[in-house]
């Protein structure tokens, strides 16, 4: 049952299947597929090369497709919904919840989303509409519409006998939703407190209150802020007239966190977190070629700094060689601050209040962990090159880095983000150039002040 | 109700706080405390400066510090706790959940966290204990022990009255669980069908079968992996026996989410995971600096590179101008791979069975970008220095680099992996020698050899 025992075991059915195909055993490898969960066959869609991807798609049962795509990473589920028809789309996503489906229709073009659409009843169609009309990272583009509702002046046992006739909850109810005659949400009622209950309290007595409510149009990010640390299963969502338009469950909180968490580790490397790790290699070249051209800025101001010192490096070669010690430590150095402020403001630790103390806190660091350094690093280069000289301009110049790697590393992203610039995608570079910039200008320029 | 208006509204209150202590008003700060809810103390005192945060600590109220502790990062727990007496955290804690109790004690020395919990009643203590008794980081250490159990013989009808007896279920219950007499788990019986079914059917007509059930020492990144694959609310633990030991349910589940997801994140730039935003200088300084040392023999390993060539350096200072902007390239594109690759093995996308094609993938884009990169920065080279040889020398190398930070993005962090070295900690680092080294050696190399 553990885990890494299916990760194995994915791997193992794709070396099989891959094998199977080669040899032109299509129905063997359709009739595996039947016996897969739509999880599972999504792990392994993600983790197929391209073209047994597609494969691997036809021959998946159709009933299926739905279920997938909804578990698929954006990129392969854009690209696997752009190659089939409309009519074949409508069949496969029949009964989806309207989130989900939502989800899916979001990567057609506009013609085609209208041509799947087409093909629902009128109900479900309205429903999708309503989803599709909210943007996608809010919690209206989160939020499904199959909520149970019921009213406040009923009794339990009604409660409990309407529930019997209508034969299955929607995935993750822990709780129904209290609306009077024009659909205001007036509370909930939990299944705890329903299975709790005698049976013939009123709802009214026993139900919670509507505090809680998510405004349809708060971001995403901070509907799952809010349902981690209130440890919710799900949550009724109202619009500006506190009328309940649908209800967000914590499986989609889930990808919402692991999305958001993903999306600070893959931009710090200048990484779209929404890339199929076997995208197509031109697509995936042009990406990350623009984040490459930042990176020619970065090391082209370095180079410049250089050049301003091109006599002292044609003086002694030497310094030449060490050059690039100090600007590599200030990165490190700054982009582990770098990382603990994304995360601090990504979590809402740091804000104006406390931004001060953090700044201070980080230069202190740096300055300990400078002259640490700046010690090392300095009686290394003495001991190696033979020059007090040149052993004593290079630990300045390391103190100096990493007091400013500490400072940069706590004021470039929190500026970045006053920007409105995302601070996890530009942080780590603005960081590095700063510290590139800094490093050579304190080396190459004490060396050239102090080296007659 | 919008996040940022509640994360804003924290870093206001952390401001009027602060004022409000500078001005000596602690009656007014304990009532402002005792109006928030635990989870938002818990904000609190993460984005507070360490001396706030103890006096903030003092001033809560004292029912409030179980909940409060459970919601806290680790290393703020364990300061706040190792500074409490054993009998006040007896007391703190009681009446908390045993998984939510384990993780404020195992922050205890052996000691302190015997005192307090020789200050439990049996049943209590024994629960705790066993808790206790698993890893941290596994199933057993995730689970709790509070969970309803049914017979499979009886009808809808006595389980109803039964859970009205008991008067409320543990918290994320959304399934009864079914034992035998020697408590070996059967299936289990969901909320949902138990709602939906007529009372006079019998359990073992409508229960699910207990296929899913989780063995006690599952790492808690699977047991994640699983919750989200599967859209889990809660899941039974089992031993190695079938009996069942315990429950594990969402809300723990997203915070191993959110921490396996930083934990990469703060990895890749040499970071701990646990670090509290707002630690003592002198203690963060000392964590970080491993990792500084670490870059220090990278750092001298490129020097050294350098000093190979210290003729060639000494002929000609706009080659020491322009040696860092390869290197540079080569770390930027080498990481993008990086990210990628450690992202795919922590989702279990990447394995045996297509870390060929992936190495094929990722070294065609380093081509690609290494062709275009070569053509612009060549040409920059050749306008700015007016030396063609020049220009092609750092084109080649551009290209050799780029080529061998997509091949040693893919390897290194799936060779680590196989080491047993975590890829997200050591994965950038040896990245960064790789193509630190190489393209020093490419570009100084060729220079030597071509510039006479």
């Amino acid at each position: 049952m553990a885990e890494q025992i299916e990760f194995d075991q994915a791997h193992l059915t794709l070396q099989e299947i891959t094998k199977a195909l080669e040899n032109g055993r299509f129905v063997h490898v359709r009739r595996q597929l039947q016996d897969m969960e739509p999880e599972d066959i999504a792990l392994l869609l993600e983790a197929s090369p391209r073209k047994i991807r597609e494969i691997l798609w036809q021959l998946t049962d159709h009933e299926d497709y739905g279920e997938i795509l909804d578990e698929l990473n954006e990129e392969v589920k854009d690209a696997l919904v752009s190659k089939m028809p409309p009519e074949k789309l409508a069949e496969a996503t029949e009964g989806m919840d309207t989130d989900d489906l939502a989800y899916v229709l979001r990567s057609l073009p506009d013609k085609l989303s209208r041509e799947v659409l087409a093909q629902m009843d009128a109900a479900d169609r309205l429903r999708v509409e309503t989803a599709l009309s909210y943007p996608e990272d809010t919690a209206g583009g989160l939020m499904n519409t199959d909520v149970i509702t019921i009213r406040s002046d009923v009794d339990i046992d009604v409660v409990l006998r309407y529930l019997r006739i209508k034969g299955e909850l929607p995935e993750a109810t822990d709780s129904l939703y209290v609306v009077d005659g024009s659909s205001t949400l007036m509370g909930h009622l939990t299944l705890s407190t329903l299975l709790t209950s005698q049976p013939d309290v009123q709802v009214s007595d026993v139900m919670e209150n509507a505090d809680d409510a998510i405004s349809v149009d708060t971001k995403d990010s901070d509907v799952a802020s809010l349902f981690e640390r209130r440890n919710w299963i799900s949550a009724p969502v109202v619009d500006e007239n506190q009328y309940l338009v649908g209800r967000i469950t914590i499986d989609d909180v889930v990808d919402v966190i692991r999305e958001d968490a993903e999306h600070s580790m893959m931009s710090l490397a200048g990484m779209d977190d929404d890339e199929d790790t076997f995208a197509p290699v031109i697509k995936s070249a042009r990406k990350r070629s623009v984040w490459l051209g930042a990176n020619v800025l970065a090391a082209l101001a370095a180079a410049s700094v250089s050049n301003l010192f091109e006599a002292t490096l044609d003086q002694m070669a030497a310094i030449a060689v060490l050059m690039t010690i100090v600007p590599s430590m200030g990165g490190v150095a700054g982009n582990q601050t770098v990382a603990l402020v994304i995360r601090g403001l990504a979590l809402g630790q740091i804000g104006d209040s406390n931004k001060k103390q953090l700044l201070y806190k980080e230069a202190a660091i740096g300055f300990l962990n400078g002259v640490l350094w700046a010690l090392i690093i300095g009686g290394i280069v003495i001991l190696w090159k033979g020059s007090w000289l040149l052993g004593s301009i290079i630990s300045a110049a390391m103190l100096t880095n990493l007091l400013v790697a500490g400072i940069a590393g706590v004021t470039l992203p929190i500026m970045l983000k006053k920007m409105k610039i995302d601070p996890a995608l530009a942080g780590g570079m603005a960081l590095t150039t700063v510290t590139d910039v800094v490093g050579l200008s304190a080396f190459l320029g004490l060396a050239t002040l102090l080296i007659k």
